[in-house]
């Protein structure tokens, strides 16, 4: 770690954590190059959001802890980045869920895969919680993808009716919403075709939706009819402001 | 390379090709793993600009070669990522101008120095032009900067009266803005302390500006006081259009 991510007080400090975290992952093998490039993007856009949660992704981060509490057949897919940095979250949501989580990579790899499980084994002994870690053998396919970005487990999220799907991509998203699940996107890029695409689209940064998700569970929130584009707009609103204020 | 990036019909075509680059680069051992990172910020702020060069950008490019035209001692510093994306057309600048370019890492290490000193002299010969490279063995330090960051050559940075620093860490803008150069600088984000600290700041994506300053370079434009504010204001504006545009 380089020394301004060794002092909290230092204003860039959980900025330069994130990064410090993705740069241990992308030593284990659990990243692609474009995951380093990805994160960038989002601390472009978090940095034009304000880097705090709006009370509009804040009332959206509640509605999916709703729709994930009332689910038939919740889960979790999470890939390199949501491993990495939110990885520990992740699974204290499908522990307080009952639900399992599917790794589910765009690039993927046998040993990025079994870099992603170790790291995810490692945090479920620590925590000593028992979740479910779906994706090292895929038994079904995502209709309308090609390759090994269609694979999926039938027992995950090929059955699911709704799924987190933190950080996807556009195509994937599209694709699970064909399927017919309620499909929740955790995407910085309110501009982006997941962001368009998910029934409900949480426009925050990764961790601090992840905390607030798990402080979610739980407690009851109301289900609510989703204006998905009037979340959008919001960020919208806010990126325009946020651009212009100097 | 993935399928995509081979398919220049593609619509992220270029901005695939860019990540190529820099892949290769990383491979190389070219770059900090801040590098991707960087990276992907700037996509994010060329993506809200339109990825495209604005009327007002191509403006300051054309100053940007006026000032260097009409400079006693330029030099042009170069980092990971602008040795990766665009070392050729630096250099095919600075052989124009006949002056040197200087290497000019935040994270020195001789392992970098060096591949990054290769990567330029293979482009030298594929040229056949002569450029010096400066940079490998500082013998300055720029005045108010810590450690290896302030490592600098007296022949090029230290001496120069302008100087182009693409993709610029705020701290030594703002040093090489005091010790009284005119510092000319490219960033996608008009909202970085580089860009405001700036003399005169290019909000353009690297590769688009390289090749109009190398077109813009041998031209006649006249030298104007520079409104930098005013080139800002522009780029924020475009930036609160595009996010609020569906």
């Amino acid at each position: 770690m380089n020394d301004i991510a060794a002092d909290p007080s230092h204003p860039r400090y959980k900025s330069l954590l994130l990064r410090h975290l993705l740069e241990q992952a992308a030593e284990k093998g659990m990243l692609a190059a474009s995951a380093l490039i990805a994160h960038g993007r989002g601390e472009a856009f978090d940095y034009l959001l304000g880097e705090q949660t709006t009370p509009s992704a804040l009332i959206a981060t509640q509605q999916a802890a709703a729709r994930l509490m009332s689910a038939k057949r919740p889960v979790i897919s999470l890939n390199g980045n949501v491993v990495a940095l939110a990885g520990r979250e992740m699974l204290l949501v499908a522990n307080a869920l009952g639900c399992p989580v599917e790794i589910n990579i765009f690039y993927r790899t046998p040993e990025r895969m079994t870099a992603l499980l170790n790291h995810l084994e490692d945090i479920k002994q620590e925590l000593n919680i028992d979740v479910e870690i779906l994706g090292a053998n895929p038994d079904a396919r995502i209709p309308g993808l090609e390759g090994p970005r269609a694979n999926c487990t039938n027992k995950g999220i090929f059955s699911s009716d709704v799924i987190l799907v933190p950080l996807e991509d556009g195509d994937r998203c599209e694709a699970l919403v064909a399927m017919g699940k309620f499909v929740i996107v955790v995407d910085l890029n309110p501009l982006s075709r997941s962001a368009i695409m998910g029934n409900l689209t949480i426009v925050d940064e990764l961790t601090r939706f992840a905390v607030n998700l798990f402080a979610a569970i739980g407690e009851d929130y109301e289900l609510q009819d989703i204006d998905n584009d009037a979340l959008l707009s919001d960020a919208h609103a806010q990126i325009a402001t946020n651009a212009t204020k100097r």
